[in-house]
């Protein structure tokens, strides 16, 4: 049953489980850096599975080559009263990877809505790898672009709203 | 952009999206014919998207050429305050529609836990195609198979829950 995945199978899985993300994380600085503008973005390809689906997960790393598997422990769900099972997810994040990635997508069409989410990343993706987030212009457009990711989900989007990134700890492979 | 879908992608696609059901309906009968058992298993595979997804599940009925596509109206989930967009969901009911649908996934490996559950629900699809249903042994293992399927959503199952079944109303296409 060791069987490995396709391309498209990969496809066909990322439009209903992959999730295309843009963190705008406010006031970004390292010890030697500030980014000029508001926001600096960050992007990450996620997908999120409950954990009795892990090996799916290494599967997919098995068939990128690349990438890092984490687990999200919900706990504190639970402790609300949710009924939550403990989530590992597979995450590329390096613009390096990003580029893999998108090599490996750019073979196969995407049906779903998905794609838009797709077309937006990689427009963001190039815009980073150009430097043109750290230009007005770029800067702009890479915070236009992102609120209309993932189908207006930020449709509520305000100036002054910290978006969530998730801290990778718990790595696991 | 009106490229078809593949076998793979579609396996792919339900492997996150697709859903095996059976429902157990309690006092099945019609004007002439009463079930012998308690349950009545009803098997359904069924895919739910956002409303804005619906050229996905159409490109999908041409592919296998069968099922139906009915809209879901979440009024009463927007009326208790919950933000829901109406839904659309492709149905085969058919025991022929479901054995035609097996045909094209036995074709394509399965690599998340929805295996198990494509497993059980072909399996209780064999037992009904073959009367077992209307026999004690066979109708039991039905009802054990069906607490199984979905990852043991049914944990909770008691004797007395009457299932949840789709009324297939609103058909659009």
């Amino acid at each position: 049953m060791k069987e490995e995945i396709s391309g498209e199978w990969f496809v066909g899985f990322i439009e209903g489980e992959g999730n295309f993300h843009v963190s705008l994380i406010k006031n970004y600085k390292s010890s030697s850096w500030k980014f000029p503008f508001e926001y600096y973005p960050i992007l990450q390809f996620r997908i999120f599975l409950r954990e009795d689906d892990l090996d799916v997960l290494n599967k997919i790393k098995d068939f990128l080559k690349i990438g890092k598997i984490y687990k999200k422990k919900l706990d504190y769900n639970r402790k609300l009263g949710f009924k939550a099972r403990d989530q590992y997810y597979y995450v590329l994040s390096s613009l390096k990877d990003l580029l893999k990635l998108k090599k490996v997508l750019d073979k196969h069409p995407f049906h779903t809505k998905k794609r838009k989410d797709k077309d937006i990343f990689f427009r963001v993706l190039k815009l980073k790898l150009h430097k043109k987030h750290l230009v007005k212009e770029g800067y702009e457009e890479i915070i236009n672009l992102t609120k209309n990711l993932n189908s207006g989900d930020r449709e509520n989007f305000k100036k002054g709203n910290n978006r969530k990134i998730y801290i990778l700890k718990d790595k696991i492979t």
